[in-house]
């Protein structure tokens, strides 16, 4: 038997304690034996709920408790998570964690001291909820040298894309509507600003490259901007438009962005619609693949996080390889990325086109019945840089939006 | 340094070989060790061929040489693979393979054998080609029950299928496009007979219920009949028809089959167009999720491979479980298990429709410009077995295709 201790007893916590007692035999089984919640940290007490008795508010009676094999940090955010996991690691215990704050800001370090110690610092539920991606880079895109990584990694801002499109409605009726639903916090920064898919797409690229990929330096744009105009013009060009968080390697140098990004629909992550995410992976042998499932969500989550104490379980003394060093991986100025960019404009296309191809060279354009006095474009692929400098010399830009294959 | 032996130079066989050399570097570096090719077995000599001087025609030389640790088998075929595989893990080396036939008909045995040497057999390759399947079912979905796996796990028909649907194309003139483009074998019946896919749900399921599986108990169905008519009709419901293997789980019973499917775009596979793969899993506290990717060729499938021998090289001493026992899992018989049914029939729709309502329940039923004398319609949910008791009751049906979510 080996005890475990659940840190948090909030969305994720609750959904831990309810997938091992759904599925106690057969997780049991894959374990190779049982598993056992013997504490649940948590400030509140649950009076009436079976893990009543094994609440405590004293982090110390797990630490100093011998028995307790393996902690599960799933209260989020970088404190008090990090002091708690790091002394764990440091008195012999392993862990799972669902905290991708804590896994963006501590990666590294929290791996390299497992495996000091020969012990697991485990975290699939930090990126992609219940998709598997985190043990599949790690284990199973071993032949390949990664070339990119993008991912649709906030399933709060694709469903409200994904609404405005279905319904041409506004950023702020859907967000307000996705507050209703509760898939979007009455704060809803970190995920509408992106800085949730920042630290994913961090994680994710410090896993790929082996290096560390901090997520400060990651540039980092919302989806506020995004107006029901833009989705319609997106779509009389063919594309839609989702939040990205990518990572690429190109002529030897790493470019890593958040951005909203028209894509195609011969992009798997086309489809990729509601609270779903899904994330694409090219290696260099491999070529492309794709992981969707649920990104979200207080089962699918607990089932990664579940996942990752069944493989500490069989692996109680020996630390399973996470390539991810301290060393950090100086990113490229993303000035010299290339892409198409989408622009919107004031003014009738009959009267600016002309205009827009002397400052932007050859562009794809197009009006729209409905929307009058604007007008949209499409350029051919440029520097970010060249972008920028074009974009100075033509008046009334309302949005620019950059586009992917 | 660990030496490693290439049962086979062919495509697979030459393309681990490349993947090797390829990525050196950072294989080298998440094995933990060197990967040293000792030997390459095949009954041709290739004069020139980097390899040249690794080329032994004989197994025994390989068998007592103690050095090699992993044996990868990328032969093909049971014979003689089961027998060079069975005694390398007698003689304490691990295999890693690609042999789809191999282990849907021995792999529980090589399995256990493996098991009990303290080795590992290990086949990745073996569905979805670069894929990863095998390991997250294997190690990442531990936390849950599947319910269900569904795939589209050939790329040759999932091409021939797309290409008639593109371009409303019969089957014949695809499939020798395909075998023109080198997709399609000359002999194309493992393909277009399902049989391929058939082995490859049946190394799922194995594997995702923990008990043997045999494939020659699995319905197999394959699409030589579909024709463009009835891509034509599909696309008028709203659907595309695609080769899928599936297993589910519908109140402790496991349903097997492989058959021509029409889905709707609500189902993920919907996307998966051209050689690719998907593969479809629903866990009870997972929910859903997707694995996208390359199904086969020379790279992919190496990489796959590679994947393998990097796992194999980590854990030199170490069995990785593997559940999937000798047990053998008794399938539910397909007459009971539910669906909806396309059926194009001889007849005018405003002559036949009251009849075909009689004879099926309400039905969705349509005409096509372009398509005289025939007519089509769509039934509600029942059994097989129902619906082979009201076909025998209408006359002139030309096809009838299973119609999923």
């Amino acid at each position: 038997m080996v005890n475990i201790a659940v840190l948090g007893y909030g969305t994720v916590g609750s959904g831990v304690v309810e997938v091992i007692n759904t599925n106690h035999e057969s997780i049991n089984k894959k374990a190779g034996q049982e598993i056992n919640i013997k504490y649940v940290l948590d400030l509140r007490d649950f009076p009436g709920d079976p893990v009543q008795e094994k609440i405590v508010h004293d982090y110390n009676i797990i630490l100093n408790d011998d028995e307790v094999s393996i902690v599960v940090e799933v209260m989020g955010g970088v404190e008090p998570a990090y002091t708690f996991v790091k002394s764990a690691l440091e008195r012999g215990k392993s862990v799972a964690t669902s905290n991708k704050e804590l896994v963006a800001k501590h990666g590294s370090e929290l791996i390299a001291l497992a495996k000091q110690k020969n012990l697991n610092f485990l975290f699939e539920a930090s990126v992609g909820g219940g998709i598997p991606i985190i043990r599949p880079l790690n284990q199973s895109l071993t032949a390949d040298e990664i070339c990119e990584i993008t991912g649709i990694l906030n399933g709060t801002t694709n469903f409200i894309l994904t609404k405005m499109r279905q319904e041409g409605s506004e950023f702020d009726d859907v967000l307000k509507e996705a507050q209703a639903l509760g898939y979007a916090e009455r704060n809803p920064a970190a995920d509408v600003e992106g800085y949730d898919a920042c630290r994913k797409i961090a994680i994710l690229s410090s896993l790929a490259y082996g290096s560390q990929v901090d997520y400060e330096d990651i540039y980092t744009e919302g989806i506020t901007k995004i107006t029901a105009k833009d989705i319609a013009f997106a779509e009389r060009f063919g594309y839609t438009i989702k939040l990205l968080g990518s990572s690429k390697r190109v002529d030897g140098h790493i470019y890593c962005m958040v951005a909203p990004t028209m894509i195609s629909d011969a992009n798997p992550l086309y489809s990729v619609n509601g609270v779903f995410n899904g994330i694409f992976v090219n290696g260099n042998v491999l070529g492309d693949v794709m992981f969707y499932g649920s990104g979200a969500g207080k089962l699918p989550t607990a089932s990664a996080v579940v996942s990752d104490i069944v493989d500490e379980v069989k692996h109680l003394h020996t630390n399973i390889m996470t390539t991810w060093s301290s060393k950090k991986l100086e990113l490229a100025d993303i000035s010299s990325s290339r892409k198409r960019f989408y622009v919107r404009a004031e003014g009738r296309l009959t009267e600016r086109q002309e205009e827009a191809e002397a400052v932007f060279g050859p562009v794809v354009a197009a009006e729209l019945d409905g929307i009058s006095g604007e007008f949209a474009f499409i350029t051919e692929v440029m520097s970010e840089k060249e972008y920028e400098e074009k974009a100075q010399k033509f008046h009334g830009i309302l949005n620019r939006i950059r586009v992917d294959k």
